[in-house]
């Protein structure tokens, strides 16, 4: 089969070997898939990751690999990890299965991914997508998901005042998932045309250049992914406010954290999530991530899919197989 | 009066202006105070402060300026910052006065300190010592308050497992303090002989050198004051457990804080707290901070008392006025 493969390179391999379900596993078929940048991290080196990458993706499954084949024909998206399900496993128990310490992660860790004609994962990570959302929205939902992860951590009171810094797909995200649970967020950018795109749906936005940096928001969301938008993140969180850290990238710089002390700061880092909140939201058209999409590109050109990636102009570049 | 002043360099002062309490103000005779390391802090420049120094203290009301004089004659301590006292200050409303952005903080912003023979403070941040609990005791509720602190900050569960790094001063009185609360801590330093006090009080303790780090902690308490102990504490919080920050000195290094949301942890900043639950242990005997004493100092030899501060094996110095 087709498959776009790291290892020692990015490369389309067009005979990869087609997976074979496992037992408790389903047979995919992938329909589009989506490129994160930890996509472009693996290619990188991150996580010395070797196999098919990617883990944004909807497809149909072929066949499932246990009795119970009701699944089959569903079009279907997966979460990022599955865990060991022992039943002694508190991670695996919550289905929080992206903490468990013998996790697999789809094109991440010990699981090939999904930019592939085919993919194989555990049933009990498979969402049916409802019938009214389209792929092109489907593919989104696991970055949906992990906006949505904020709030499975955290409460934030209605009257809570919420900024989120950095209009990179990350920050449009999480902006549009937290003004769709009806909080008063603020979203503070550099580039107006992506802040368009979530203000055209109902967010409040900010130029970072037209903005006075006060001290006076319960939660802070770090969507920059720089070291710098942690510190001006910190001198926005009011005293016993809530800082959440969403990117793994603000890091190797010299940071003073006294700050966090002095004014009792919380820090909650954040990572992926659960599905059915994330698929909720797409279920009753509460976001549209139609104007994320930059530009679908088929499998076979998928190595100008990740160069396109790379532009700075680019938000989302999905991949059709 | 006696005064122990920074400005310029440490000096006694022997002829100090004795301070007059203003509008709502007690005027009290200091009998013992205690030397922090914020002290030792303020010497080398901390905050630009130039005054009397000080904020750990217990003595007597000799005068009060309002028409409520109950409180003359009254042995007590008082909390280190005091706010605006707006009745739209929702800090000051809380009774949180450190978070006050018009707060003054004994010894350390805006207001002489207590290492004299007379202080003024605001009624309203004044307690009263019980009386079964002597002063050598009492001059402790400060820092005491401090450890109080992270369970007004945060619940944790009676099955949870605390780790404290670091033994001294901040460290034992964290450990002792939770242990005094039920909670199964241990406690993990480089010296036996500090371990040992702690031990003696019913903490499990355990030396660096013996300690097997294991990503296994729900509650992990940074005491140690430096970054490599931010970063062992890192690697001690299990996923979605709380780092409580302590100390404001973990700074200036490169940290890489992706573990924070890979991991999702919880970084706390913890800083002072409020005194009632602190006197509450100090009233029920709960902690005994006798072995915390190094030495007491008479006003005098305040030079020398800062000079033994310094040592590494002293703990506690007060000064007697």
């Amino acid at each position: 089969m087709k498959a776009i493969v790291f290892d020692n390179g990015l490369k389309l391999d067009n005979n990869y070997p087609k997976p074979i379900p496992q037992e408790g596993e389903a047979l995919i078929r992938v329909t589009l898939a989506g490129i994160c940048n930890t996509d472009y991290e693996i290619t990188k080196g991150y996580m010395g990751y070797v196999g098919v990458l990617g883990h944004e993706f909807v497809g149909v499954v072929e066949e499932v690999n246990s009795e119970d084949k009701s699944l089959i024909g569903k079009r279907v998206v997966a979460e990022i990890s599955y865990g060991c399900d022992n039943p002694d496993c508190e991670w695996c128990a919550q289905k929080n299965y992206r903490h468990c310490p013998d996790r697999h992660t789809i094109g991440i860790w010990r699981k090939d991914g999904c930019m592939a004609e085919y993919i194989t994962v555990p049933t009990n990570i498979l969402f049916e997508v409802p019938s009214n959302v389209t792929n092109e929205q489907a593919v989104f939902v696991e970055p949906l998901a992990a906006a949505c992860e904020i709030t499975e951590q955290l409460h934030i009171e209605p009257m809570a005042k919420v900024v989120v810094l950095g209009d990179g797909k990350l920050g449009l995200t999480t902006a549009l998932t937290l003004n769709a649970q009806n909080l008063d967020v603020l979203l503070v950018g550099k580039h107006r045309n992506k802040l368009d795109i979530a203000e055209a749906q109902g967010v409040k936005t900010q130029l970072l250049s037209n903005f006075t940096p006060e001290k006076k928001y319960d939660v802070v969301v770090e969507a920059t992914g720089s070291a710098s938008g942690f510190e001006t993140s910190m001198s926005l969180t009011k005293p016993r406010g809530v800082l959440v850290l969403k990117s793994t990238v603000a890091s190797g710089k010299e940071l003073n954290l006294a700050p966090i002390v002095i004014d009792e700061i919380t820090v909650l880092g954040s990572r992926c999530g659960q599905f059915p909140p994330a698929l909720r939201l797409l279920a009753n058209n509460r976001i549209d991530f139609t104007p994320f999409i930059t530009k679908i590109y088929p499998i076979d050109e998928a190595l100008e899919a990740f160069e396109a990636n790379k532009a700075k102009e680019s938000l989302k570049i999905l991949i059709k197989i």
